[in-house]
């Protein structure tokens, strides 16, 4: 099933959203928030896939409406924890060794995995607001994520699978440009990650059928920056560490709340390369702007791919076998921050 | 005034708590948990004051009972945000000499700030539960923390002052063994810090009269390890950040939500010595086992005072001038947690 919370106060309206995302329903008698559910999502899941079946089954009761992700909040407006992983190591590699720094080996084995801010996130079609797009180097990273009812501390990879409630796509914008200042000083990122953006639904596991394999999601992830293809590396592929292995990572010594969010990090795949290559070389393109001014780095030196303006336009979007949306299109504008 | 979360469900139950410590009782009418509260903190905050102002006139009513920190939540059993500072420069300093390494320069104007785990925190009296006492090296850490209402993004310092709605204690609960590696890998803490616990109560700005200059809390900070005093020291003094300065920099790229907690990081004097010195040498000790096991590496080579183990007991709490506990205590003891 296909989860959506429509603006609504600080927590948003749960719906429960039809397959091909035309239409949708609220559940109040089950939850009026997405977190309320998660709190309960044991009983709560259950009648929300009923709830679900009915609307696909063409049910045109009262409350059905047309289905806009415009009107979308983030699935979780607000978060008690996105935790954000960078299990595609091909993207960490290409970071270090544009800087000429090695891979410590142990990254293939340990994964890595930040705190990210989780009080205010974006809507799909919230606009980038910031106040600098010069020094500040915006970039988007296009992630899938997942969201899990209560984990126990210590939890096991195998039984870690078992609480991933629902998946979404992520566009974790970055700061380049504050980002080795802030990691040098040794305590991770902080102003350089601002708010993240999610797609306008979460889905259930089940909804991705053949393309979830309980730990990663075989599908290519489309990004599109000023309407122009960018990127389409398969979410399947070149994820050294899936899902249950990152919950399990992030449990070791406390136990995660309800409504917890695990990003994946940047997609990026290999692609039989040394580091893949953009979709205008023939590659299958990339997931953040970083990816693509490395390689021009390594080849040429320097980067002449710019990062986002005021203005620019990144569309991610995910689609199943036949083509249709499976999470609906984060579709943003970076726009002027003037200020408080 | 001074509020808590008694335990109950998972946002606990909100109270009002007279001044001394020794009743409490519900608002129902004006908001049933702490978050609520924030969520419209300018409408309720001053009808929870004329609450407290009948209770500590004497109001017997239905709902008054006995205030029990045992049966206290963290006064926001779970938040949307927990971002710690590192204020106490000195602290900081202490560290890196015991590992022989300079405090770059920039650390005395850029404050160092991580962000939290905020969807497990600990209520003032619950067990320390961790698997492994050690290598992970479980130490405590005491702190002051604000709690925020809505904050704009680019906040001014001076506009900051004006968003902190509540004062607590915590113990930022690190696991020092953990640290190193983790630091290494560049992405800040994640494993090392497992949840954090708060004092019983949090209290307004107001309440904490001269002690409180808009920006610190000039009060000691008493520590105790197993009944013993271990730290004093005043919290108003070598914090190179003072709140304000904290909360600006965490809002310079986001804005932050109501509820959002900031933390000082481990208070620390330097006493008008190289870097303090303990209660048994005469000073006013330190507020973490790191610090002291630092100055015995500095001055001995290597570290005597062990790292807490299982049924180790920590205690923090702060008295105003004239001893009247003004958070209440936080109270733990360290168990062994036997997995899920």
């Amino acid at each position: 099933m296909k989860l959506a919370s429509l603006k609504d106060g600080r927590d948003g309206r749960l719906v429960v959203v039809s397959r091909d995302l035309s239409r949708c329903v609220p559940v109040p008698t089950v939850a009026t928030t997405l977190q309320a559910a998660l709190d309960d999502w044991a009983r709560a899941a259950p009648l929300l896939a009923a709830a679900a079946l009915a609307l696909d089954a063409g049910d045109q009761g009262a409350g059905v409406m047309p289905f806009d992700p415009a009107a979308c909040a983030a699935p979780l407006p607000r978060a008690y924890q996105w935790a954000d992983g960078s299990a595609y190591v091909n993207h960490v590699e290409l970071v270090r060794r544009a800087r000429g720094a090695e891979l410590p080996e142990s990254f293939w084995h340990d994964p890595l995995l930040y705190q990210g801010g989780s009080d205010t996130l974006l809507g799909p079609c919230d606009p980038i607001r910031l106040a600098d797009d010069q020094g500040w180097g915006i970039d988007f990273e296009g992630e899938i994520a997942v969201i899990t009812d209560d984990v126990p501390m210590g939890v096991s990879e195998t039984a870690a699978a078992g609480h991933i409630a629902l998946l979404m796509l992520v566009n974790d914008v970055s700061l380049r440009g504050l980002i080795p200042g802030e990691l040098a000083k040794g305590f991770g990122f902080f102003q350089s990650k601002p708010s993240s953006a999610f797609s306008p639904v979460a889905v259930t596991p089940d909804d991705l059928g053949d393309a979830w394999d309980g730990g990663r999601v075989h599908r290519p992830l489309l990004s599109f920056v000023n309407g122009e293809p960018f990127g389409r590396p398969d979410a399947g592929r070149d994820m050294t560490f899936d899902f249950p292995r990152l919950i399990a990572h992030a449990a070791r010594t406390r136990p995660l709340g309800a409504g917890t969010i695990i990003g994946s990090g940047t997609v990026s795949n290999k692609q039989g390369t040394g580091h893949g290559s953009a979709i205008a070389d023939g590659g299958v393109g990339y997931a953040c702007l970083a990816e693509v001014r490395m390689i021009e780095t390594i080849r040429d030196g320097q980067p002449t791919t710019p990062f986002l303006r005021f203005g620019d336009r990144v569309r991610l979007e995910m689609e199943d076998a036949e083509g249709r949306s499976i999470f609906g299109a984060i579709d943003q504008t970076v726009t002027r921050y003037p200020g408080p």
